[in-house]
């Protein structure tokens, strides 16, 4: 690095800029030495440069140099604003208030989950809106008003939503897709399908397959738990369906077929040295995104439309996903993103499920409850009771409050908490216990529910069958 | 290009270069202008200038610049020496007399098939050695000392080959390793696995699903028209068997966890324009390697050796199968290769099943097999009848005495003819009678066996079951 980058290519250059940034963050993250950081970000900023002079851009973390054919509706995966980095495996900001979601909207071409669509969704469903939509949990979509517009003229859609199984530990975020999901069920009442990836986290990990896939069955219990109907929800394992549905693997091909290494380059930042199963995963992903895939449950149609709730991380898959679909004869999936759970440290990063004291986990018992949010949540208060009452706390930053605004169903409470934590009424204490006061009995009975899932349960969801809906 | 390469990278040079070389082929296959060809070679020739400075190498076809990872025991795809060209999609040469194997061995780090391993074969199974063997159709192995080694001290092993089904019809020359490998089968008395491809031909062609699905089908009559037995042999199309077995899948997916796309494409020269099933793929032909990817036949055993005859252009996927084997915990597969069958229009070429007039199909009638053989089949006579007695004709160019090398059973009336020919004893006309008359009733008998073929039998072979063997 030191002997300059005259002779690097563009890709050279990304490539070192790529890795030079992940320097100059640890660095910082640090609080290495200030000489140090200085001549870090000094290489960067040549390296900058460079860059600019030889590809004739500006760099752009996530997106590669080359001739990356852009797709269709697609920008690029990894949203770049100030300091947010948004892709399926990395979410990082700088702002305690977390990712900013507005920006990503525009920058991932998606659309906004305004009133309007909430109100919409009320006046076409008769119910009142799930909790993540009054609150812009659910915050941005695609194609919604096309799949309301079906609905009302009697056409029915399809869920689809997932899980990479990379432990056996779920985190209580973990649940906010399959909470969501589930109101959708229930308001809607159509299918649902369930993909476990623990192909792609065999590809990604240091796992053994049998580990992943044992991790998606314990997984499955804890979906199961959340109440869905056996009779309408298929979970699936991609071990085991990929080699029991040979038209799942039809679909499969079809896409793969359809998607360049370019593209998946463009759009996931894969590179030459990725082995070939990443390269290829992004398809087994997509493929359920098509009715065709579950001839079980759709008689062979390939006509039903898609909708998609999901963590707007995995957006870049089904950009993909929507940009094959015309070519391929079927029907662009329509999505709805959430914002990302914050990691009880803060909202900078996403969770992590290894880290057992970033969340509170699906197996915590009411005792670790109550410490993790006392010892770790991330506090909006002041230093002291005196400063506090006299200027307030920040719920924006404040992880309990925001932990809040996923859980407690009542809004009048959660605005007045919201109002007494700005003013100083509320203390940091008071408003922590009113967060483990909502976690410890909602934790407690999904504990319940899981112990009544049955070995008998889990292979009826994850048995390929019909479900009770004539297509 | 005609702004000069100064600013392109190692890979534009390689991209370029490889399209330059393809233009000047072009070129000079069409006889086309002198100062165009010209042009064009001296084009190439500062871009391979170009190169060298940019590289520090010489330009290879087939190997990208990149830091393309070698893989322990393989050589490139494209064996490029002269003009000799091989890998599983072109294989090309300018010598008559077809392509130079002896220096394919050395290039591809293969061994050579001698006589004595022929001895060694024929001692070991008691049988007179096949005729390929005997002429050195089979001219190339891997590890088939350490099969035989094997088998001598009571450890059996399987037989894997395969077929691309790319149209219904099949030539002479797609029988060659099925012939061989019933011949093995017989001998041995082991289990068969066949492998139709059907996935790869739709993502190499232009071809629906459903067509190649049904080529697959439609192939299987002809390879069950070569006399297998339905107890030891299981014919599969991918795309059927990939949606019918949770263990192929396993395999395909650690297999694909451990090739990356620098190594692909060092093997079979794939770019960054490649749609990713294409990348994917040889991980799906590798899989059957693997007796685990049949529990039903090997009660679920990973340790059984695989032997796999088949023409030497598909070596470049077993190289990268034996080079995975080892770090996935299996067995690397023994291998047997076979030359290329020439085309009716010389051995420059691999045949090609979309030329009518390029050999003799499987659906040939007598008439056509006469007049093909009569009008399309390349001599080595000599001009007239007068020169010909006089100076004698060449049967290592003719390919009427190349095909009776493939058919023609007795090695007497071979040789025989091989020295009238030379000497100008024999005709071409003659010649051509001789295979003519071998031709004929081989056909003939193949038809009437493939009409014995019922949809019952291709289903019952197509089945995954156990067979007559106990693992």
């Amino acid at each position: 690095m030191a002997d300059g980058s005259g002779n690097m290519t563009a890709m050279d250059l990304y490539e070192s800029l790529t890795s030079q940034g992940e320097l100059v963050r640890t660095l910082k993250t640090e609080k290495a030495v200030k000489a140090d950081i200085d001549a870090a970000v000094k290489l960067l900023l040549k390296l900058k440069a460079d860059y600019k002079q030889v590809t004739g851009q500006d760099y752009k973390a996530g997106c590669p140099p080359l001739e990356s054919t852009v797709l269709e509706d697609t920008g690029p995966a990894a949203a770049v604003d100030g300091e947010d980095m948004v892709d399926p495996w990395n979410v990082s900001t700088t702002s305690a208030k977390g990712v900013d979601y507005d920006k990503l909207i525009v920058r991932f071409g998606s659309s906004k989950v305004d009133q309007e669509l909430v109100d919409r969704i009320e006046r076409v469903s008769g119910k009142k809106p799930h909790r993540f939509l009054r609150r812009g949990i659910f915050f941005s979509h695609r194609d919604m008003h096309q799949v309301l517009d079906a609905y009302e003229k009697n056409k029915s859609f399809y869920l689809y939503t997932g899980r990479g199984p990379s432990s056996e530990a779920m985190h209580v975020g973990h649940l906010i897709p399959f909470i969501f999901t589930k109101w959708l069920q229930d308001t809607f009442d159509i299918p649902l399908v369930i993909q476990l990836t623990d192909d792609e986290k065999y590809l990604w990990k240091d796992l053994s397959l049998e580990d992943c896939h044992r991790y998606a069955v314990e997984n499955a219990k804890d979906i199961i738990a959340c109440g869905f109907d056996v009779n309408k929800t298929f979970i699936f394992s991609d071990l085991d369906y990929m080699g029991a549905s040979p038209d799942f693997y039809r679909n499969v091909v079809k896409i793969q077929k359809h998607v360049t290494f370019n593209q998946v380059k463009g759009i996931f930042g894969f590179g030459d040295s990725d082995c070939i199963g990443k390269i290829a995963f992004p398809a087994i992903q997509a493929a359920p995104s098509f009715s065709n895939s579950f001839p079980q449950i759709f008689k062979g149609r390939k006509d039903i439309q898609c909708l998609i709730p999901c963590a707007i991380d995995q957006d870049p898959y089904f950009r993909m996903t929507r940009d094959v679909a015309p070519r391929i004869g079927y029907p662009k999936p329509a999505l709805l993103h959430s914002t990302f759970f914050p990691a009880l440290q803060g909202a900078q990063t996403k969770m992590s499920a290894s880290d057992a004291n970033s969340s509170i986990f699906l197996t915590d018992t009411p005792k670790q409850i109550k410490n993790k949010v006392n010892k770790h949540a991330f506090s909006g208060g002041k230093d002291t009771i005196e400063e506090h009452r006299k200027y307030g706390g920040n719920p924006d930053v404040d992880v309990s409050f925001m932990y809040l605004t996923f859980f407690l169903e009542d809004d009048e409470q959660l605005d007045k908490i919201r109002q007494d934590y700005a003013s100083g009424a509320l203390l940091t204490g008071e408003l922590k216990k009113r967060l483990i006061d909502t976690l410890q009995p909602m934790i407690t009975a999904h504990q319940e529910r899981r112990k009544q899932v049955t070995e008998e349960m889990v292979l009826k969801f994850m048995t390929p069958r019909p479900l009770d809906f004539n297509f």
